[in-house]
């Protein structure tokens, strides 16, 4: 890594938006520096996901940060509600899903921003979309633009001028967009993780809401799906 | 504790601002559910403060969740870097200290939200306070009004209408109204913490700028201070 490259702190959770998100801040020419949040998910396997693409991609430094979510609760992520496995269509209805975890992506934009003033980074990459995604309210660009308003006036560097940008490049991608955009930036798909609840042998359930706009996304963009699905139907 | 009560979670350092903002939601009859954070601070010894103060008032949960923002560095309060001892005022000539911890507040507040909203209470009180305080951005009022609005667009239950109220009551008090408060309510400025740099044997340095302002505000308000410290000039 070049010592003169502009720094970007990037929000990788493993799963294929995040790093989707990270290889586009790559192809940007930003150092990349990986936040991976361990918030005791049922699905820890993202974790080592997020481990893979950092190494794939070359970051140059990953912190996993604990930060157990699961002490608060409210969530079928982090407690022992059931994962919907219904074929409802994700977000209809404007309902917010049950694997909805309480002001989540605040919680970690805002420990990105934290680790972004550290670092001298002005840029985060974080890959929410807000078409083929499960309603969640902390998605939505309102919420983003919101928080980098707040940003520059949590911070001692927005607070003398020096602000940050979210940058959302997946913010208005269909999960095929994402798809083809993998595809275009030439990193396997297979080294993400996207399924609530991991079925034995570490494959995707293939039956929950995430698992449900993956295959759907792979298959509107005609491209092959490389994931290992327990349920492919 | 009654189920009727309302429920607030109150963000509780173990400080003195903290301790009083947890009284007055006492006072205020909230059903407190209290969240200490240990970040690694270098004062360790405020967690075994906030212990005593949620006991002391008595609170009916008390989460002290684990995130060790010294992974990110960037602080006087987190890293290895000396905490102040001179007499300069803190917060003076707008310069932001070094014991500022990058994002600190909104970190913690994204937290407690996301408490308030598994736990379905819609009132967070955090003890901040703009008047004799050491000049960090995230304390000021415009970044509470941010914070609030953006709570709403962060959450399930803020898109559903029902939104957050964050409560400062300690805003616009100086340090003497703070130490006048504690004696008003009757509790023990002895149970809460503040020094950044504790000396041997358990005392407040006596010098840091915490301890300072803390010195201070029980001589403006004329009240004798229980605080162990080990330079008392």
């Amino acid at each position: 890594m070049s010592q003169n490259k502009k720094k970007a702190i990037v929000l990788l959770s493993g799963g294929l938006d995040s790093m989707v998100a990270a290889a586009i801040a790559r192809e940007q020419g930003y150092d990349i520096v990986a936040l991976t949040i361990d918030y005791n998910q049922r699905h820890k396997i993202e974790l080592q996901s997020a481990i893979r693409i950092a190494e794939k991609l070359e970051v140059s430094e990953h912190i996993i940060l604990p930060l157990d979510l699961s002490r608060f609760g409210g969530s079928a992520l982090t407690d022992d509600i059931d994962v919907p496995k219904s074929g409802v269509q994700p977000g209809a209805g404007n309902e917010i899903p049950v694997t909805y975890v309480p002001a989540r992506n605040l919680i970690f934009l805002s420990l990105t921003l934290g680790l972004a003033e550290a670092r001298d980074a002005r840029d985060i990459f974080i890959g929410v979309n807000a078409l083929d995604y499960s309603g969640y309210p902390d998605c939505r660009p309102e919420f983003i633009e919101g928080f980098e308003r707040l940003a520059d006036l949590a911070t001692k560097a927005g607070d003398q001028g020096s602000g940050f940008t979210i940058q959302t490049p997946l913010q208005y991608m269909t999960k095929a967009d994402i798809a083809k955009e993998a595809q275009r930036l030439d990193i396997d798909p297979a080294l993400s993780w996207t399924c609530y609840d991991p079925a034995e042998g570490d494959l995707h359930c293939g039956l929950c809401e995430s698992c449900r706009l993956r295959k759907k996304g792979f298959e509107e963009a005609g491209i092959a799906d490389p994931t290992g699905y327990a349920v492919t139907s």
